[in-house]
């Protein structure tokens, strides 16, 4: 858990490190139809920490497998983001992490905790200790596609080189 | 080049952002044989700045095609990375970055001198406005991999989770 925690802290002040201040074709752009922008991807991230995590983990310890879980809406933040600049998703996602952080750590988790299992919708049942990991793969996931999405924008400008740039075509 | 600048400045802070303080869980693996750590990708990012972008620049602006770029060596940093510690390396890199940067500035590049053409040994002809691009594609895609790495480290950890993320198995 110390090792997750490491991720989960910094992830929002990475974010803003990374984004902060960036002209909008960087943080506007994305992938082709039906791909996240950047400032999509922030959305998505608070989406996260409002519906997702948290609620899972209530859901595992109070509940068990007997209630399936949420299903996960992947596009909530198209309209949940609208009118907020990327400053303000990023100020947002930043006080709900902390929130959720302080929130986690307060439940004391034991060993037997993260055993313990829910019901996901469509994988079926998964372990608190799944849950939790799930949670810190999705934060540097998702750095990772922010930054390969931003990447991409100069994709035709690098000439010859895009062959050394296998993670172009992902 | 203002698109790229805000890239460029700004990477030395987001690697000391992702991995100041982290443990050496998740800065000295990899994702297999001949593969690079986040500790590598440090170390290599150093050798570019050392010898590639600035090297490369100059040789387009003063010899043309003429001469062939000095080819990268992409293992260079196994060597030159001895006894340094990960914070060592973050602190090299910004410094020679800012230097790289403020040197860059002082040549006031013109459209005619982005049009300029070098031989890179692989490749053939390239322009400088492409190698210049591909510095910032460069430092974008050593971040995506940098935190793909990380991520990697918990693939047996998620369960069927898995299944979502794609990129665990790029």
């Amino acid at each position: 858990m110390e090792k997750s925690y490491e991720i989960l802290e910094r992830t929002p002040t990475v974010l803003r490190t990374l984004l902060s201040g960036l002209s909008d074709d960087w943080i506007m752009n994305n992938e082709g139809p039906e791909t996240f922008s950047p400032y999509d991807v922030m959305g998505h991230l608070i989406h996260g920490e409002k519906t997702d995590w948290r609620d899972r983990t209530v859901m595992i310890l109070e509940h068990g497998t007997e209630k399936t879980f949420v299903p996960f809406d992947r596009f909530a933040q198209f309209e949940a983001s609208k009118g907020k600049s990327l400053t303000n998703l990023i100020d947002d996602f930043e006080k709900l992490r902390l929130d959720s952080l302080t929130w986690l750590k307060s439940l004391n988790l034991t060993e037997e905790d993260f055993n313990k299992k829910g019901t996901h919708p469509a994988l079926g049942q998964v372990t608190l200790r799944q849950l939790l990991s799930t949670w810190v793969i999705h934060d540097l996931t998702h750095i990772a596609q922010i930054t390969r999405v931003m990447a991409k924008q100069y994709k035709s400008e690098i000439g010859p080189w895009i062959e050394y740039f296998r993670i172009m075509s992902f």
